[in-house]
Formats: structure tokens, C-alpha cells, sequence
């Protein structure tokens, strides 16, 4: 399982304010934070309105100073990417691509300049996709352009799009159905999911992000841009990898249960005197 | 998902003993915590050796008086069922039939008899499966068998056994890819699994036997013996069935969390107050 840490991304509150105010410290925290969690790449987003370029360069000279892990660059704008590129000297992916009309022609010379992976995003002109047919349609024109343009399906991620749950009760089967589908269309493929947008506007949210991805898992899914500060969700991960055949006599499962990365902590009220008040 | 609770086991330890003693407060107790819990049918084995007939019938009996639920009785010898299933008295499953010769046919007449549902084991004479195309080859006789007899596919649940990871890791993908392989190709026929063999001599056994529920149910798993008391595995299923689009609107999600049934319960160190020594 390929994880891409999404904590880097500016339209959340607290990512905002410290890129609006170039705290560094903050941002060179998260992404150590996610580099010690079990990140293998890091998700930076600079959707600041108005100021996406300047705010994703500042961002991935942090970050790149931080951690000696490769960015997926989280934008669909050709013009902040062509910026931004330049500065991240290694492995990177672009994050994404959609059928969107010339789309990906317009991502194409990028995406063989920098040798990138690229998310391919199952969402077409008419946005977010209702069911699993528009998925499948929107997802096999994108990976036929690209791999048309002479991208190889090893640094493609189709991306199905996941949406709240709370929105439509098919949407999570959708997604499933599509995984499955798409990853056997195209042997060789990869394929990602937005993990939390699922829980969107539901309580326990990481239960629910939890449940979906070994639910995903089983139908093919092998990289997800997730919290990896989540240590329920990293052990799930753990867990599922082992039980899908990929841990050779267990030993990684093991491991983490030696570390103590399997079980919760203890709570902080036994770790540790409660704070007292006043 | 159709939940059947595993606890009154005999070859457990402290209901071989309270079977023994015929105690029949302890196994009253231990059915009403599963039925409590959420569990739809009971799993009931008498299996102590050389007293299985009379420990069956009396365990049935204790159960049947104590909670209102069907159950599933547990035992591959036609002479133990045909003294207990009388005594049922309602909708009653068999656990379970095989590939061994002769076991069907001995069989039949008692579920013809019963209307009894019936887990079918895909396993041979050989013993233990050892991957997937064993299971399929077991599990397609024993499912022709049944359906030759006159049993409907509504009324089987092939059990593709589930070993134990610590002794092969292959052991989960071959069970996920024989129930996805043998749901597709019996339209209608149910599938169930003994879940916590999987996790059997490793540790942080609750993790493993959640997760692999989950991977399970992504294939089509819509039944499984487990323990109904795991709040986080119950917690769990109710997030895949929510995810997998059986919950009009998040309905029983919300409610389960209304009743405090997805997240942990607080520790007992903040429930009250630590035991003093001495």
C-alpha cells in the first residue's frame, strides 16, 4: 500500500494560516510528523484563492527541506504546476487529471518533462460522477489519452472519486465497483483515493474512513492519500496487507506489533496526570 | 451481514467446564450477552469428546429457554444432530457438511427434514484446503451435491475454512478471492466464514479478525461466526454495511452512534475508580 500523506493542504484552516503567515516550523512539523507515521510521499496543496502559485513554491521548498520524501503536487492548473515543478528535483506525482476537454492534452508535456506520476480522476465535464457507469466511462477516456500521450499505466493512479457518503448511499459501492473494474481493464495499473472525503458530514468519521479503505483494499485499491498520523488507520493498513498475502511470514505484522504501532496508546489519563485547571 | 455469535463453544475452556457441570446460569448468560450484543442466530457445539450427543442436547436446551433466537448447531456427526434437532424447534442451521464421502447424503434427509440451513465446509477428504482451487473444486461438489438433493441455494452457506495465517500467508487471499469466485458463481447461495481462525496464534488477534471481516465483506461475505461482544468488530460491520449502500440514509450508522455503539467506552479508569490493593 502506497500512502500519500494529505496533511499539507491549504484548505485546511490551520495549513492556511501558517502558509499565509510562512510559518515554516508549523509545515516542517506536519510533514516530519507524517514522515515518522509511515508517509512514502507527501501531498502539498497550495489553494490559497488567488495566491495558488506563490503559496505551493513556498510550500514545497519547506517541505522538501523537511522530510527526503517525493511530493504529489495537488493542483489542476497547468500554470502553478509549471511553476512548482521545477522545484521539486525528484520523484513526483501530479495530482490530478480529469476528462475535463483538453485536460490532458494540456498536462501531457509535463507529465513526460518531470517523468511524473499522475492521478487520473474518473470525473468528466458534467462534474463529480453519479454511479459507477460515469465513472468507468470518465476513468478509461482520461487513461486512454495518457497512455495515447505515451504515459506508462505503471505511473498512472486511477482515481474514482470518492464523495460523502452522506450525499448518497451508492457512492461508497460505486467506488468500490469501480476499483475493481478498472484495475482489471488495465493490468498494471494503480489506483488512489481521496480516503476522507467519504466521511464528510458524518460522525466517527475515522471508522468510516477506516471501514472504506480495507473495503477498497480487498478490491484492488493500492495507494490512498490518508492521514497518516491515523494510527487506527495505519494499523488497519498493517493488518490488511498481512491478510491480503503480501507479508511474508508475517514478519512487518510483527514488527509494528513489537513497536507498538497495533494497539492504542494508553490514555492520556494513565499516561500522565490530568492537567488541572486554573 | 448475518451475525452468528461464537461463543457457546465447547472447546472453549470455560464452557467445556460450565457443560461439564452443567451450569446453566454461565451459558444463559452467555447467550444473552450475544444476543444483546446483536447477534441473529447462535452458534451452539457440544463437542466434548465421548459426551457430544447429551452435551449438545442439553446445551440446547438451556439455550433455546434462556434467548429467542435460532441457532446453529455445530457438530459434523449426523447421529448428535438427528438427537438435538429435535429439540430446536424453528429455524435451525447445520454446521456443517464437506467433501468427505458420503457426508452430504447422510445429511440430506435431516435438512429436507428440518428445513435447515446448512454451512457447506470446502473441504475434502483430504483434510485442510491448502489455496484457492481446492476450495473451489471442494466447495462446487458439495454446493451440487446439496442443490442435486433438493436444497435451495438460498438455504447455503459455503464456508471456504478459514486456516490460520500464522501457518500460510496466502491463507486470506485464497479465502477473499474463493468467496468472491463462488458468490459470482452461485446467484443466490449465501457465504459464511469461522472468522477468528485467521488470527490464531498471532498477536492483537481482535485487529486482524475486524479487518479481515472487512476484506471479506467487500467480496460478498453476507455471513460470519464471530464473537458479537468485539464492540469494535461490530462497530466495524455496521460501518461496511453503511459503506457498502445497505444503509438508507446512514440511518442505522447514526443510530448506532445515537446509542454509543461505534466508539470504544471509556476506560475503566475514568469509569470509576481503580481497585485498591491490599
Amino acid at each position: 500500500m502506497f500512502i500519500i500523506g494529505e496533511l499539507i493542504n491549504s484548505t485546511r484552516k490551520r495549513v492556511r494560516e501558517a502558509v499565509l503567515a510562512r510559518n515554516a516550523d508549523y509545515i516542517r512539523e506536519v510533514a516530519i510528523k507524517q514522515q515518522q507515521a509511515g508517509a512514502q510521499m507527501l501531498d502539498v496543496n497550495g489553494g490559497v484563492p488567488g495566491q495558488e502559485t506563490e503559496c505551493l513554491m513556498w510550500l514545497v521548498g519547506v517541505v522538501k527541506e523537511a522530510v527526503d520524501l517525493p511530493l504529489c503536487l495537488d493542483s489542476n492548473e497547468p500554470e502553478v504546476l509549471r511553476a512548482a515543478l521545477p522545484l521539486v528535483g525528484g520523484s513526483v506525482m501530479i495530482n490530478s487529471v480529469n476528462d475535463e476537454e483538453g485536460r490532458v492534452e494540456t498536462m501531457l508535456p509535463l507529465l513526460r518533462e518531470y517523468k511524473a506520476k499522475v492521478i487520473a480522476l474518473c470525473m468528466g465535464p458534467a462534474g463529480p460522477p453519479k454511479g459507477l457507469e460515469d465513472r468507468l466511462a470518465a476513468g478509461s477516456r482520461v487513461v486512454d489519452r495518457l497512455t495515447g500521450g505515451g504515459i506508462a499505466l505503471d505511473d498512472i493512479y486511477i482515481d474514482p472519486c470518492v464523495l460523502p457518503l452522506s450525499t448518497g448511499q451508492q457512492h461508497g459501492v460505486a467506488v468500490a465497483d469501480a476499483i475493481g473494474e478498472l484495475m482489471t481493464r488495465y493490468p498494471g495499473i494503480h489506483s488512489s483515493v481521496g480516503l476522507s472525503n467519504v466521511s464528510f458530514g458524518l460522525p466517527v468519521r475515522k471508522l468510516l474512513n477506516e471501514s472504506f479503505l480495507l473495503l477498497l483494499m480487498s478490491r484492488g485499491l493500492d495507494a490512498a492519500i490518508l492521514d497518516p498520523c491515523d494510527r487506527q488507520l495505519m494499523a488497519g493498513i498493517t493488518a490488511a496487507e498481512t491478510l491480503l498475502g503480501r507479508d511474508k511470514h508475517c514478519l512487518r505484522y510483527l514488527r509494528a506489533f513489537r513497536e507498538g504501532r497495533l494497539e492504542p496508546p494508553p490514555p492520556a489519563s494513565l499516561a500522565s496526570p490530568a492537567p488541572v485547571a486554573g
